[in-house]
């Protein structure tokens, strides 16, 4: 059975448990997930015996090369109409959907024959355990990533321009395969690296700048999300490698964290912790890490707000930081995969302090 | 007054007419319209005396130096108790929110003591309404996609692979100062054109194939949208040259009916009718056109599906094409920014059909 067949089927196996008799999927990410469809415009309807794919006429080709083990239609008219219809038709008297859904799109629901169930994470959680195809894919993408960088890691050096780097990094990435682009590249210079998600500039790199590398790889539509932080040489450097150090036992605090039956709370607290003891706590004011797979931002947290049970499949982040203003900032961060006994490191790229230009 | 004061202005006057204390903004493009931020996490709230921006620790600095006008504030733990706190302490008794909140977050503000008032697309239809700052940024996109086509244009000739065309127009938008790009570029060639949402692919152009060129710029997030057709000179031509026409006829026809006052449907039937009436109705199933702005596809639609009266400030594209399975397809697109008297283009390129290779 294939992954498309038994993420079905697990979907199947909820809408009985759930008493419902169709659920409807909206979410695109949920829709390539479940079908394989990687345009944006579609619909599914999973009833206990049929699975029903919508897209517009734009997509028609292209679902048809996508999108095995479904029923393809065309979506024509208003969606709400075309629920109706099938609604009817199929004799669906408890509907179920996603809690992502609009409130908007649920208020044209609400006027439908039949009782809505609110179904929240059935497809998210899925999707939290990655199977060994999807792990491999990450991977790919984070190889992919750490080639784009070897290969424009020279151009990072003191009198280079932050926006420069990043357009060259990104058309790396792009010629090693990636189709699109997790998320803009961040590489944040001197003060710039005080700001966590700093966009790019026209500013130079300095003598004695942090230079905070953000950037990720894509394969299959799977992500792959990493930073790297260097040093330019320069003198009075001792707080910023004071600081570098403080960050990367942090980082590795949280990775000896990572284990099956472990809570994700554990793996935040294990690093905020390092960064606290060394005083710089108020520093550090983001969450160690969050899920990575057909989105970047996705399932589990890795955070003191909300924490779950780490289990086998699941790949986030470890990325703790420091940022202080006027001094700029270190982030480091790797990607690892849960497996039944281990974390496997997806990222390999060194973590030692390099300092350019000594 | 500058734009973001009169955004808000305008917005408080329809909180009082809706009888509304307050205004829970969760949408980042509405967020950024109404005060200019541009990171990726935040949220407003706007009573009628106060307006109120809370964003997470890691973008505060960016706050500081982009949003003007508003009080600046760190949120910190959970949205929902967030509000919670500021509902008892401005004294909040109906709390407006947009209807494209998730279902979820609706779920979490109905627990709020408050009485909750749906609010549908009031800053989406003041967006709507471009001033001529906003205008002028959309024709910079727009101009930054025309050059980065004509400095590319050269490669697109028999023998060249989809892909590494719209690698280099991607790396070209970005050189001509496009900090993101509104979405995947598409090079449709041959076969692959009769998809209007091809993805670009490893072929390689052959004689007499359809290129469809469809690509957009970006200006300080604003973004332009268009699309060009050429074909490789071959034999058998005669269909093709033909079709071209048509698309070529329905896009002047519809440009033709965007005046104040008319309506959007009367825009997509002037292209549909000169298709239609060709004999390919059936081959041209999507809409003649769409809003750009903040978003690449925002209000209006123009399409057959609804219609809307067209009024000064509206900027939206058109798009009349053909798509001939097996053949190929044409797309030619446009923007046209609505003003009392006139429609104005806001993209220059010729859109005479022009045989490469020739």
């Amino acid at each position: 059975m294939n992954g498309i067949e038994s993420r079905r089927k697990a979907v199947r196996k909820a809408l009985k448990t759930k008493g419902i008799d169709a659920f409807f999927v909206g979410s695109l990410r949920n829709i390539r997930y479940l079908t394989g469809f990687t345009g944006s415009s579609a619909f599914v309807l999973l009833t206990r015996e049929r699975g029903l794919f919508f897209t517009d006429f734009r997509y028609q080709e292209q679902a048809a090369e996508e999108v095995g083990h479904y029923e393809i239609e065309i979506e024509r008219g208003k969606r709400i109409d075309v629920l109706r219809t099938l609604a009817k038709k199929l004799g669906i008297q408890r509907l179920g959907f996603e809690t992502s859904l609009s409130f908007e799109f649920y208020s044209a629901l609400k006027r439908l024959p039949v009782d809505l169930v609110p179904v929240r994470d059935l497809v998210e959680d899925l999707r939290k355990r990655k199977d060994d195809q999807e792990i491999g894919t990450i991977r790919t993408a984070a190889e992919r990533a750490e080639r784009a960088f070897l290969s424009i890691k020279p151009r990072i050096r003191v009198g280079a321009r932050e926006r420069e780097i990043a357009l060259r990094l990104e058309e790396q990435l792009k010629k090693e395969g990636c189709r699109t682009i997790p998320f803009d590249i961040i590489i944040a210079s001197g003060r710039n690296a005080a700001m966590p998600h700093a966009k790019p500039t026209d500013k130079k790199i300095e003598k004695g700048d942090f230079v905070i590398i953000d950037w990720g790889g894509e394969a299959e539509g799977y992500y792959s999300d990493m930073t790297r932080t260097l040093l330019m040489a320069g003198d009075s450097l001792s707080e910023k490698i004071r600081i570098y150090a403080i960050v990367n036992e942090a980082r590795e605090k949280a990775l000896r964290a990572v284990k099956t039956g472990a809570k994700t709370r554990d793996v935040d607290r294990a690093a905020r912790e390092v960064i606290r003891g060394a005083g710089y706590g108020e520093y550090f004011g983001h969450g160690t890490g969050h899920g990575v797979g057909l989105e970047v931002h996705e399932t589990p947290r890795v955070s003191w707000v909300r924490s779950e049970g780490i289990t086998p499949g699941m790949v986030f982040t470890i990325e703790p930081g420091i940022y202080l203003p006027g001094l700029g900032g270190v982030r480091i961060e790797d990607m690892v995969a849960v497996r039944k006994d281990t974390a496997e490191l997806l990222t390999s790229l060194g973590r030692d302090l390099e300092i350019i230009g000594s």
